[in-house]
Order: structure tokens, then sequence, then C-alpha cells
């Protein structure tokens, strides 16, 4: 749809949205538009608010973590158990984990994973960064946290490459059939290997 | 869902986005993130220009189309027919008609119809500023281009009462089949309008 607009100024909004994920023209015609309607001070607000993140966010010199601080939140938590570190991929996956209040260590966030289809390497990654705390000595158990997928368990292999002569514990995330799941729905690889993987029947008890 | 955030800054922007119209939680931290990964430059531009859209778009003072300066692009166009006022809820819909490239008039955005129920009166539109137009005596014909809803008829009946006594031509959008509608799939009402206001085939064939 090539829109003809009457205003210059409201083309150019319409082409900063569209170039946000998902959003097309015609959304971004209706986020325009709607931002019109507010007061001008929300307007100034919402604009703000996006280039002072870009310009003043960081990212933890120790986790990658996005932070307004140098040291992040979690990594400056002294009752945080520092002794254990989830390896994730983005700070999305940081507030999933934080979201399910099951866990008190802290993060490790890679950035990314390992996908020469991308071309994304190890280097562009903070792996470094992760072998470097461990060697500190203070870290005694890391869980490899990605996605199950081919880019994951590669990366998880590199990490685990990297890291296996520290004496750290090297763990990962429980894989089986999530919680609610119907066996006649689940996929096959799921399934096989729940089976293979199956767990004490008591285990199920200290779940919330 | 409760997102922890790790960052105030962007909890800020993730706010602001899911006010937006349609946006959620969870699609505003992706544009968020998104615009983390862009360079501070473009982050500045998409700000900069939101918050000059707010404080420097006007409103014709003819039409109230939106508009960068305080006549609009169409209002100033010596090429269009000023004597054809086609009447539109919105901005938009000036756009979907303009992307028509079929008429060749000039229009007036009324902001909205009666809608009582959204508390939207005859006095919120832009009524009076429209036969304030009509009573200067270079209209021939006011189009009525409202939405085909109960709101849009109203607000067609209301505004044929305020203008009716003025020399004017008053028609509205041709209502029937769309191009491309199977009979069989068309609406009661679509349909049986279109049998009692059959039209002469011979004016099928100057359409494009």
């Amino acid at each position: 749809m090539n829109q003809l607009f009457s205003s210059k100024l409201l083309e150019n909004v319409v082409g900063e949205f569209s170039k946000l994920p998902g959003i097309g023209k015609k959304t971004a015609l209706r986020m325009a538009l709607h931002l019109l309607k507010q007061d001008e001070e929300s307007v100034k607000q919402f604009g703000q608010a996006v280039i002072q993140l870009r310009s003043e966010v960081m990212y933890c010199r120790e986790c990658n973590n996005l932070s307004d601080t140098e040291l992040c939140e979690i990594c400056s938590n002294t009752h945080r158990d520092h002794s254990i570190v989830c390896v994730v991929e983005t700070v999305r996956d940081v507030m999933s984990i934080e979201n399910t209040m099951q866990y008190q260590g802290v993060y490790h966030v890679l950035g990314g994973v390992i996908s020469p289809m991308d071309g994304i390497g190890p280097a562009d990654l903070t792996i470094e960064l992760l072998e470097k705390r461990i060697s500190d000595g203070t870290v005694s158990e890391i869980i490899l946290a990605l996605s199950t997928t081919m880019e994951g368990d590669t990366t998880n292999f590199y990490i685990y490459r990297k890291v296996k002569h520290f004496p750290v514990t090297i763990s990962t995330l429980a894989r089986g059939l999530s919680i609610g799941d119907e066996l006649e729905y689940a996929d096959q690889v799921t399934l096989g290997r729940s089976i293979v993987n199956r767990m004490p029947f008591e285990s199920t008890f200290k779940q919330n």
C-alpha cells in the first residue's frame, strides 16, 4: 500500500514506526494517529524515553544484562547465590526465569547463540567473559539455559568444551513434557527423551 | 505477565510502547530491545520524529486534514476541483480515497461521527466549519463518505438537515456489491439494496 500523506511529519513517524519488528504501514499509521490524540507532554515523554534508553542504558560488566548501572541489580544483590550462574541468550530470558521466582543465582547473558547461518560466531558472544568469571574460582555451577535448537545445542557444546576443565558443575534445564501437556499431542522427540530420562516420582512433590 | 525489569530505562520504554493501540507488554519489550540494537543516531531520529509530529503538525484551517502548513496540500492545490467537497470521518479516510486516484475534489475531515454512546456530539465535530464552507457559495456538491454504520448514517442525516437549504448537491458513496464479491456470500442487506438500486449496465464500462 503506497500511502499518500498530507503531512511530511506524519509520514516520517509512520516510516519510523514501520521499521519496528512486526509493524506494517497500517499499524504504524494507527500508532502515529493515536499519538496525535495524546497531549503534547506525554508524547514528549514517549520520545524522550526512547532516546534516553538507547543513550543511557548499560550492559552489566559482570553478566552483560541490561542495566542502568555498571553492575546490574541482580549482580549487586548480595542475597543472591553468586556461585550459580545461569547462562542465557538474551535479556528477555533473564526476565522469563526471574518471573518463575524459582531461581536465586545470578545470570550470564550471551547475547545470542552461535549461528553460522546468521554470521554469529563465538567471538560475537560473551563467552570469553563467562570463562573469565569461571576462572575466578567463585563459580561452582553453571546452568546452560539456551534454546533447545540446533544453534542452542551447538553453543551449549562449545561452552561445555571451553569450561569443562574448570572445577564447575555444568547442568542444563530439565527437558521433558511441559506442565499441562497431553501425551497424545507431545512431539515424538520430547516424549522419547522423557521416557529415557524418567525421574523419581517423589521429585515432582517439591514443585509448587 | 508481570515483568521484572533489570533496567528502569527499559521498563519506561516498554511502558510507553504498551500504551499504543494493539501493543501488549511482550510486543513492547520486543520493540524496545529492537531499538537497543539500532545505532544511537537512528533511535534519536525516531524519538524526535515522534515529538516533532505532536508539537508541529497542524490541522488545515479549511478542511481539518492533517498538514504541515496552515492550508493543507490538497486545499492549496489549484488543480483540484474546490467545488466538490468529500466529507470523511478521519485523516485515514482521506488517504484511502486519495489512494484510489479517482477523486479530484477536496475534502472535509469531520474528526469522527456522532456517537452518543462515546459521548461525541455534533459540536465535537467540524460540522460548523463545513456549513461555513458551504455558505461561502463556492461549493456545488458535497459527497458524504462516512461509514455505513448507525453512527455514520446519523451523522449523514444530521449534516443533510444542516445543509439542505444551501444550493448544493448532496451525494453519498455508491453502495452495493464489492468488486470481487460472490453473491452467495454477500450479506442480505447489501444484496437487497443492490437489487433495489440497480444501475444501468453501461455505467460499469467507465470504471477502470
